[in-house]
């Protein structure tokens, strides 16, 4: 694997990304509830940690940096110890911070980046900017100038996004912050034989290639892990996918005749 | 099973949630009308009391107690005994109460929860939240307030929400407090061979494994009871799931040329 | 049947609805123009008055009493006579009355209904209700403050709700009525074989079971009559069902190899 | 056919209607454009003074006399002659009419109606009451209001409504109209064999049975003639309808073992 | 074909219309980007000049006159030369007209119309006039009232109008226009066999029979030519045609038994 | 290869466009996230200096000029030389920009293009316009007449624009702008065999003929190649396709009776 990439440590993860993410490059990571977006981007704060000694920040705008820590170490990664080491950093900032606010929240971020010599930094979630100003333009001016404060500090960020609907979905209401990203990664819900399995597709990776197909992933004691690609169905990405023709075919052979 | 769950004690649901739920968390219940989210809630509470000699508390925006006694009743549970043991408390709270009273409702429920050492509690339904704040962005907050100080106060909640799609639907809508909550389960209903059945899909238990399969369920005169997955059916979220191609296969047999 | 419950006398319904409606209770039916709601509730109201001996009030907000006695002629029943025998009235309210006045509609229902020793009411329809109000959190609570006035007077309701939508259709708009209701009865249309057939479905039976399959009905010279269950076929309740699997398979048969 | 029956004399409609439309009833016709509302009016008019003897009314609130006179006259229906013969009136009365002006043109109606003895009115479009009013409340209350002085003077009332959407479509926004008149016939386009093909279901006809299938139609010199009922598809009233499973069987034969 | 129709001169259309537009009628032809909507429009009034001696107009809102001589001349057709012959007058009016302004356009059209003896007029586009005014009910009458004003003069008119979904589509938006119209003619996108070609429906033609299915056309160095029908799809007006079941029946043949 | 097209350059493309771009056109490139959007405009500058001496400018109004010298870097185009050499000019203006400076930003780059002699532009995106001005008729109008600016000052454009929605989509939002440009280019997601392919459209090219096919395309270290069609699927601008029937009539034979 290319040494100048980012790695994010998450099982087949890498390898779909040709390595890992590009230096210095905000990255969106969407779903709905319960794909474990947080989980995504803790383990690839954990992981830049322990497997490369990168230093990390998390900025939430709602959970408290407890329940990251209690999340934390149900996957067995002790962040109060990499807090206590100055590997790791936890900040909560107010959910009812203006736009003024979320530029100084940048500044704030930077001096603490700088501080630690941080080199990777999760934003969970992003939704939060979206639900501060009623203004997209303006949000999204403000999103990426903070995007570009992240880059200039040399740090390389997970933004989670919350995905408003459970199953298949396009987000045509806050898709404009997915231009302004370098990586785009989906995180989706797929009903298959009576029960729901999880998707991820890396649709963007500004500057490299990456590999297109739907992958399953699961939710492990180790965190996330990424599976096969999905065989014999069409529409995974509705959610809802159809059997496929090859089935039948399969099935009954190719006739002879 | 873990000693450390909250067993709802309903039956095969505890499997599906690998002992229960986690302790201080909250839980959505989700569903459309019909589907038994109250009896859901209330068998909940009735089996900590009687299973568990957990004390509970159910905290309703619209229904009169005597609606919950009455509906209780019907399933051979005797409310009015257990309040009058001091392991139950119905607490209505007026649903033209305001955010600032939300916030005040939290206080009542902390000081009725500590008097009585309530551990579970049954809040029906979180709807009613939304439909007095018309800022989804502070309601939000209030929400998450109003779940943390659940939290605080050492007790497991389920929290339910009134789905307004009749088959299959996503809530757009509302959808951010499935962010915030740490389990999330849905009921729906699908159609299936010209009836109506129940669906019951665990999506989300933050910090746990659970069960990812689609399972049917009924509310019996004993209470809500879990079933088998649904089998050779695609779409089955949708509410009007098609018939597998495997039903071909099966009918006709793998050819053996 | 169980003596206990408010029989309809409607031909299918009772054995659907495991012997009648429960007593005291409100129950919605709810469908487009031309399924026959109005013919329901009166059927409901004649039944009782004929078959039980119980007095019956019929509320409208729009259609003068004129047009249901001319109506329940056209089947056979003879609204007048049961008025002069002060078994039933028939009364009409202004569409223009504000949602104070509904308070008061109230009011002269229970007078009305007291006098006469009413046991049943048709309110046709809820809908306009709806019309009155632009803010849904105000309009449930008057209409959950008018259905609780019901059931103090002993009444057993049947609410008619217009369905806006012609062929399927999930009422999002209106749907936080159907959460408040004790029953909930949908009627719709579904196309079948190049004509349309009325589908009959009870969703909701609080405090009971009740049949969960989608049946076929028909408006009679007799009124309503429920029949048999719609077979072979897949998404009866999106009002454009298809065809099911098996019936290829029975066509060919299951192959003996 | 019944005698108290007004019979459209539309070759095949009479038929599905039991005889015709009941005496003093108002009756829906809705449809997208080109579909033939306005002459399906024009004919129902038509028919009751040459066959019957019933003189008419037109009334549009668009299109100028002329246009009804030239469009009838490709029919060969004399309307210039009929209104010399006092039978038939086509009065057009300004768009830019208020709410007020509505209820005074039911006035200028009842006052013509009454002079001429007329039996039949035909609205051409009762659309143009819907845009004239932004509230749906009070326009309903229009409408019933206007319906039912057309009654009051022993019209018997065709009301055309526009359909917004070209193929299939359920027509929620207006719907509540429906609800308030005696019968409902939609008109609609179905694509068939790369063709486009005009479809006919009577879906409400109140205090009476009627055909509940679906009849292609056809605008022929002689005015509308509904056909034979559509065979062997689904989904008819999506306005793209898919064949159905029998043509396989039907083609593949049902076999015999 | 019959004399007193306005042949179109577009290959294969004037067949589709029995022999062309009707005199002194408003026909509008809708598409969306692409479609040859102008081309369209162009075609027709270069084959009035050239084919039946009948002067034209071409009024448009927003490009400037040039851009049709450039379009036109890529067909071969000297719209400069017709200009100073007299047969031909392309007039640009500013986008910022305002309604009343739109009232003396008519005024302005008249008068030109007049002085060359015009016969034919293409507005290119009506879509123009709806974004003038946010009003839908005084907009039609406002367009209702320009389209009688070139009828008062004579003049048998295409209008033009933008679709705004790309791919099938039905333009609820602003319908009212296509009811106004004596003609109206549907030209779509259909994706077939992994390619988009173009379709043409003639769905409206007001005092007249037309052909009711759906032709393949293309745009050549000639102007748009009709081809055949498409064959064997299901739902070509969805731009997204399924293979019909017939394929299936050819393939393996009608079983013998 | 016809001398008076503007070659793009990017392989497979010219060819679709029957030589290129016409010249002094404005030409419409849409994508959702990821597609290439700006890659497809950086390669037609960096052909156009390269292969044909035709120097070029790039007007962006949110991105660096930085990201641009990184993104072509990537591709081996050495973007800061050709700024060197006079031959390429990376404009960023503010997105601030106001309607009147939108107008001003035309003199600019008039300015600028005269100065260097550039013949191509590429303006990435276009969404930004949509987004500074709430008004779609005076937008539409400052498009056009920027667009216009353009043309006469000799300059072929690229106009990139951002599609909201991932996963097929038309954009019913913005598509006025789709009416005045000259050529349009669909990027689309589509889904097969459980991996997102990019599939591009030319959906129109004013004066010319061009491919109909839906090709696929995929990014390339040397930019974007475009590849061969689609085989064997139906509704593949849906972005979720479904196998066509042929496959089935291929693997089964033709039958042989």
């Amino acid at each position: 694997m290319s040494n100048d990439r980012i790695e994010t440590g998450i099982k087949g993860l890498d390898d779909m990304l040709q390595g890992g993410f590009l230096p210095q490059t905000a990255n969106l990571v969407e779903g709905p509830p319960g794909t474990g977006k947080s989980t995504f981007g803790m383990q690839y704060i954990y992981n830049g940690i322990k497997l490369h000694n990168e230093p990390g920040l998390i900025v939430t705008f709602e959970e408290f940096p407890q329940q990251y820590y209690r999340d934390a170490e149900s996957f067995g990664w002790d962040f109060r110890q990499l807090e206590r080491e100055g590997k790791l950093r936890v900040i909560m900032t107010s959910p009812e911070v203006s736009r003024a606010d979320l530029e100084s929240v940048g500044g704030t971020i930077e001096t603490l980046a700088r501080e630690m010599g941080a080199r990777r930094i999760l934003v969970d979630s992003i939704s939060h900017f979206g639900q501060l100003a009623g203004d997209p333009v303006g949000l999204r001016t403000v999103v990426y100038g903070f995007i570009n404060s992240l880059k200039r500090e040399g740090l390389t960020s997970i933004l989670t996004r919350e995905s408003p609907v459970l199953l298949g979905g396009d987000d045509a209401e806050d898709s404009t912050i997915a231009f302004v990203v370098d990586g785009y990664i989906l995180l989706r819900y797929v009903e298959i034989e009576s029960a729901i399995r999880k998707a991820l597709l890396v649709l963007k990776l500004r500057g490299s290639d990456h590999a297109k197909d739907i992958r399953q992933y699961e939710i492990t004691p180790r965190g996330i892990e990424i599976m096969s690609r999905f065989e014999g169905r069409e529409g995974i990405m509705s959610g809802s996918p159809r059997r496929m023709a090859d089935v039948f075919v399969e099935a009954f052979g190719k006739p002879s005749r």
